[in-house]
Formats: C-alpha cells, sequence, structure tokens
C-alpha cells in the first residue's frame, strides 16, 4: 500500500494549474482533473474573439505543461458531486476519486443576472468556442451588411454593443474598433466598415469601475478617440435578437443591433453548490465560497477552495476575480500542504497586489501599480512585456510575440475566420451531421 | 448604364481564387461567392487534423487577399439554384445575381459511397470544422484510454483506422504515428501512447496508387518503420462506433477501435446536379461536368467548370482532383475570358504536371516531378519548399514556417485542443445554448 499523500485538483486553470506546479518533486501524489485538455491563457481570449490570435496560440494542452512533472498526473474528466466523509470525487462516468487534499479551482461563468435567455443573443466571452463564435458574429455582421441593401437593416448589421465596462468590455471595444477603423478599411465594396458604431454600456457611474478614476477617465478618452461610445449609468433591460433595450439616467433607450456581446458579470462555476450541498459550504450573496484565511473550508482543513470560487475579504474588502489572486492562493495552498506533511502550518493567505492592466488598443492602455498610474504608450508597453513574461511558462509567447509583432505594423488579424457548426446560417456541408455518440464514456 | 463584363466566381478555392486574380487589372468586374469567408489552404489540413497548425494558419480571409484588387467584390452566400436563360445565380436568401460568365468552382466533397452512415463514426477531412472535429477524436481517444481500466477497451480508444491510402490517408497516418510515439510520449502516466495501433486500410492493391509503384513501396517501408500498418485490398464493408469491418483477400475482418477516420473518396458538390438540371451539363459517372476543351459547358460558353467538379481528359487520362489543376484552370478561364473580351480566343486548356508530393513524417516524403522519383529527406525538403512557396501568396508563411521549425526541433504539437461543441462529452458550461437565430439572413 502506497502511503504518498494525494492531491486532487479540480480544474486546470490559473489556480489549479499554479498548485499543482508548485508540487513539483513534492512527496505528494498530484492527480489534475479538468473537463478540458487545455490550460486557457483566459486574459488574451479577447484576442481570439477579434481574430488577432488563434485558440492554439492562447492555450496550452496541460499535459504538456506538466509532461516532466512525475509525480502528477492528469485526467480529462468532470467532477459532478463529492463524498466529503469518504474523502471522494464522483466523476460524471460515476468513477469515484479518492483524494487525502482537495484543491477546488473550478472558476467562475458569466452571469446574465437571472436573465439566462439573454445568453443566446449576448455570448459571453469565457471559452474558446465562445470566443470563437463572437469572432464569427463580428465577421459576419460586416459580411451581412455588405449584401444588404435596405440602409435601416445595414445600419443594424454595423452596430454593435458590449454589455459591461470592465477590463474585458474595455479591451473588446478598443480591439473592435481597430478591426472596423484598420483592419477591415480596404476589404469591402458596398459598406465603409469605419460607419461601424460601438457602444460600450456600463451599470456603474463609470468604465472600468475597479481601476482608479482617473485611469478611467483616460480609458474613457482613449475610447471616444478610437469612435466607440461608452455610456455609463445604463441599465440593460432586454436582449433579443434586434438590440439591446436599457434604462439611462435620461430615460429608456433602445440600440438597434444585431451583434452583442455580454461582458458584464460572472458567478461561480456550479462546483459551488456541490461545495455547499455535500461539505457545508457557507456561500456570500454571490454564491461564492467563504474559506478560511488558509483559504480552506470551515470544517474541512483537507478541501482549499481558491481562485474565482472563493470570497475572500483582505482589509476589509473582497479580492478581485483575477489571475494573479488565483496564483497566489494556488501557490499559497501547495506550500500549506507540503508544510501540514512536516507537521507544520502557515500563516493565513495574503495577496500581494501587483497591479492592474487594460489594453485598449495599439499603444495605448491604462495600469495601475501601486501608488503608480500609467497610461498610453508606457502603460501598454508594460502590459506587453507582463503578458509575455507570462506566456513564457507557457511555450508559446514566441507566436504570440511574432503575431503581434504583424498585428502592430501591418493591423492584419490574421484568424478572421468565421468557423463553427453554424456560424453564418451557411455550414459547410453536412459538418452538423458529425457528432458521434461513441464519445461518450 | 454600366456595360463592363460581368463575371461571378463560385467558390473560393483553388481555381476561383486563381481565376479572381489572374483578373487583376482586367475590364472586368469580378464577384466571388463563398459560403465561407476565407480561402483554406486543403492539402495542409491534415496538419490541423494532428495538431500541428491552428486553423488560422492555413486559411486567409478571401477579402484580405483581394483587398487591393479594386474590380473584385468578395460576397459571402451560398448559390443554390441557377438560371441559365437569364444568366443569375439565385443565393439561399432569394437573391439574384446577374453575370455575363460564369466559373463554377464549388469542388468536391466525401463520398462514402452509399454510406452516409458511415460519415457519423468516420468524419472525413474536407473542412476546418472536420479537421478539428478529427483533432478532438484523437486527442480524446489518448484521454480515454488513460482513465479506462478495462484493458480491452483500452486497447480500442488505443486503435486507429484511416480508411483510404491516397495522399490525404498515408500523411494522417504518419502524422499520428509520429504523434503517438513522439509528442505524446512522456505525457501520460497511466498508458504508454506508444501502444496505438495505426491501421491504413486501402482497397486497391497498394497504398498511394497514383504514384509510381517504386514511390508507393518507398511509402509503405516508411510507415511501417513508422509502425503503422498498411493493408492493401481491404474492402471496407461497414463502419460503426465499435470499429471497422472488412473484407481482405484473406476472409473478412474485424478491427475494434474508437477512431476512424475517413480518406476514401470524394464526389462533386452538389451544385454539379443544379448544372445538370438548369444548363443540360453532362456527366460522368462518377458526377463530374463533363466540359469542352476549354473548360466550358456545352451549349454555355459563358459558364466555365474547373477543378474538382470538371471532368477532363488530357492524353486518355482523366485530370487528377489536386490542387495545381484547379490553379491552372482557374487562370486558363481567366485569361479566355479576357482574350474573348478582345475578340480572339485561346488553344484548348492543357494541364502542365509539375509533380506529385506526399510526405509521411519528419523528413520522409515521397516525390514525383517528371522522371524524377524522390525519396526521404530530399522529398521531404521539396515539399518543405513548394509549400512554403505557395504559402507566401497568403501571408501566413512565416509562422507556419515557425510552427514547423518548433515542430522539427521538439516533436511539440502546440495546437493540440480538443475544441468544439461537444468534443470530448464534457462541454464547457452552456456552450451549447449559443447559437442564434439572428444570424439567419
Amino acid at each position: 500500500m502506497d502511503a504518498t499523500h494525494r492531491l486532487v485538483i479540480l480544474g486546470g486553470g490559473f489556480g489549479g494549474l499554479y498548485a499543482a506546479k508548485a508540487l513539483k518533486n513534492a512527496p505528494v501524489q498530484v492527480t489534475l482533473l479538468d473537463r478540458r485538455n487545455f490550460h486557457l491563457f483566459q486574459p488574451l481570449l479577447y484576442q481570439v474573439a477579434t481574430g488577432a490570435l488563434s485558440p492554439g496560440e492562447i492555450a496550452s494542452p496541460l499535459r504538456s505543461v506538466l509532461r516532466r512533472q512525475k509525480n502528477t498526473q492528469v485526467l480529462l474528466g468532470e467532477a459532478t458531486d463529492l463524498d466529503a466523509e469518504r474523502r471522494r470525487l464522483i466523476l460524471d462516468d460515476g468513477q469515484a476519486v479518492e483524494y487525502d487534499s482537495l484543491i477546488v479551482a473550478t472558476g467562475s461563468a458569466d452571469s446574465y443576472f437571472g436573465h439566462d435567455d439573454w445568453r443566446r443573443n449576448a455570448p459571453g466571452l469565457k471559452s474558446i468556442e465562445e470566443a470563437t463564435e463572437i469572432r464569427g458574429r463580428i465577421l459576419f455582421a460586416f459580411e451581412a451588411a455588405e449584401i444588404e441593401h435596405d440602409p435601416g437593416k445595414r445600419r443594424e448589421w454595423l452596430t454593435f454593443v458590449i454589455v459591461g465596462a470592465g477590463p474585458t468590455g474595455v479591451e473588446l471595444a478598443g480591439a473592435l474598433a481597430e478591426i472596423a477603423h484598420d483592419t477591415l478599411r480596404h476589404d469591402f465594396r458596398s459598406i465603409h466598415p469605419q460607419d461601424a458604431r460601438i457602444f460600450l454600456l456600463e451599470g456603474g457611474p463609470r468604465i472600468l469601475p475597479t481601476y482608479p478614476e482617473d485611469l478611467s477617465d483616460k480609458a474613457k478618452a482613449s475610447l471616444i478617440k478610437l469612435k466607440v461610445t461608452p455610456q455609463t449609468g445604463v441599465l440593460v433591460t432586454g436582449i433579443d435578437d434586434g438590440g439591446v433595450t436599457g434604462k439611462t439616467p435620461a430615460g429608456n433607450q433602445r440600440i438597434s443591433a444585431r451583434t452583442v456581446i455580454w461582458a458584464a458579470g460572472v458567478r461561480p462555476s456550479h462546483f459551488a453548490e456541490v461545495l455547499e450541498h455535500r461539505a457545508g459550504a457557507p456561500r456570500d450573496k454571490r454564491g461564492q465560497v467563504i474559506v478560511n484565511g488558509d483559504c480552506s473550508l470551515p470544517g474541512h482543513p483537507e478541501i482549499f477552495v481558491i481562485g474565482d470560487l472563493a470570497y475572500v475579504e483582505q482589509d476589509g474588502k473582497p479580492l478581485p476575480g483575477v489571475a494573479p489572486v488565483a496564483m497566489q492562493q494556488g501557490e499559497y495552498a501547495a506550500k500549506l500542504i507540503r508544510a501540514r506533511l512536516r507537521g507544520q502550518t502557515l500563516p493565513p493567505f495574503r495577496y500581494r497586489d501587483k497591479g492592474s492592466l487594460a489594453v485598449i488598443g495599439r499603444a495605448s492602455a491604462v495600469a495601475q501599480i501601486g501608488p503608480l498610474h500609467l497610461s498610453g504608450l508606457l502603460a501598454w508597453l508594460t502590459w506587453l512585456f507582463v503578458h509575455l513574461m507570462y506566456l513564457v511558462e507557457f511555450s508559446n509567447r514566441v507566436m504570440v510575440f511574432i503575431q503581434w509583432g504583424f498585428l502592430y505594423l501591418t493591423f492584419n488579424r490574421g484568424a478572421r475566420l468565421i468557423t463553427g457548426p453554424d456560424p453564418s446560417g451557411h455550414p459547410a456541408e453536412s459538418v452538423g451531421e458529425l457528432r458521434s455518440p461513441s464519445l461518450k464514456r
């Protein structure tokens, strides 16, 4: 009987992957379980959605990343249930995986604030599939406008609405403006892509609400320069296939648009419910799991919850749902497990905030690094450097760097493909019939 | 009223795109109609299916390729009918597009020889979607084997069957062998990817049946060295979710396998039927359109049919359905249209065969260039050079070159993603609900 400590990590995002990597050569048998076979560099997903990068360039096979780590096994599968008493995870095929310690890092999903019917007309940006879906919708809108003779309908195809002006919404709006004004500039004969109208709707009083106010103002000015229309104080009340309805301080408004993208909110992944029902996990009003100071679950010191799924307050404020928090928590949990195996413990987790960065366009970004507030080219270069450094670890950095070089010099976005099961209403012959039941385990 | 000659080109593959490019600056108003927004470099599709390249690296937006050609308009749409008398194409949305000349270059689709039910268990390799589907199936098979405890079922997951040993089948088999033996070598803990069995089934007496016999033999030896099992004289009689049934010279056989790929045959695209019914086009027994010596339709000198859709004999033999034939026919049709506008004509089309190339693996290929038969490294270098030269025109060459450099040096295939609507039985949350009726025109 092997007495090695068995750790199961649920989720191969930033939290789970950094936990696994921090346990290299530890006397721990690590199993990383994910329903996808790759780690996704989510902060660059908007670049896939806007045709600058290919999915393969921001995703790395988990096995590849962890291949040299002999104490670690990667499993493709989805955990659907938990037996906290017997320390077993139940997978969707009924199989049980036993653990001595468990790290849950299943992240978050889009939240439509109770209006899940909005999803079909306003996809979010959480997965590769959604990113290529959004890419297809944006590109198809220009194609549809090109063949549309009716000026009103053409205008609807050339109107884009992004709901939510956090970093993702701002980055999408900026990239979309560059597509319209630069990338597609010479590509059409009947329309002028520059006529595209891009609305960025925000419920709060300013865009980038988590950033310092001066940077919000700078970002707003940059977006307006790119011909984006930011609107703050807009409460979206409806999204249908003809556009977006909302309440503004000036009254109700309706924007007729054929392309709407959702960047307004996230909710914890459904495993939070499993933790509540099976391990008595307390949850806050947004549904996140409230954890102890050492990221463990109250009453279950062997279960850690990290990343977007966890609710942690620091200095009286909740930690934001960003990659650095998840990475640091993953590394902390790994370190704590190592310490416990030596009969020791660690002081509570503390997040070291290295700053926030949001890119707006070519050579334009805003950044907060401690007391430092940057904008423009300097912020953009910082953004570039930070992201390339992170990508270094995932073997894709050279390709991304070259792609960005091309993009910067030529405005050309090479990955402008409309793909998918039915991206344009013009499916490839018979592609739709391909799904095989043999893939079901 | 504009008296410029209106040419409509149906299809943006090799034939259609080369016709359009050959009409740069001609006194012709060109409309290129395709149901996809990109030109696909189909000869490299197998590299997407095997995770070496990303879709964006072998596809170029048609608008991008033709953006500087002011007399050319690209339209996204599908032609469903033809009014040959009034010279109008009917699109799927009911719109009519008038032409003075028409070039039909809609290519071919997979043919299952009347067994269309085989498709769901044995996808072909004609589109980006099918390539990423096959990629997902190959990668998922290894994942499923890793978590399978039953040795018999594990063996089924590790068995791959490729039906058809033309260039596509041979190239797929070679790449799949490299995935199993090199790329995934260190990636798994419970299985040895090297245990994978790869069968390459061919109905004829030898693999690469259109190549000279000595090259078939060399390719066979190379494949066996890569641990592929080529079987010739096998008539497939059934494909289901458990494997492939066939008749061999030695009797019936059954190969239990969870992953089957179809590379055995193509049929003309369905527009051949439209041409038969609406313009009286004669068709051969495989359904291709039999054209005049100048690639025009009998009785309709203004309609040209080129590429895989056309049946042309030269020196008593039918021309093969390969990219160079389509490209030369496209350029010929363009030249003939230019000549006619000057009141001239041209001698009949003649295909100049520059040779055939099939790659088997790293530094291994076979090539026929006129009387020259090459194999091994020299053939592979020729293949590399020829493909990079072709890609030059489509702006992706640098990326592909770098990817190949990495692949050659490290065996690492960066684009090993399982994606799609339900690639693994583990869809991303709610992705399946995304399709929007608003994309229907």
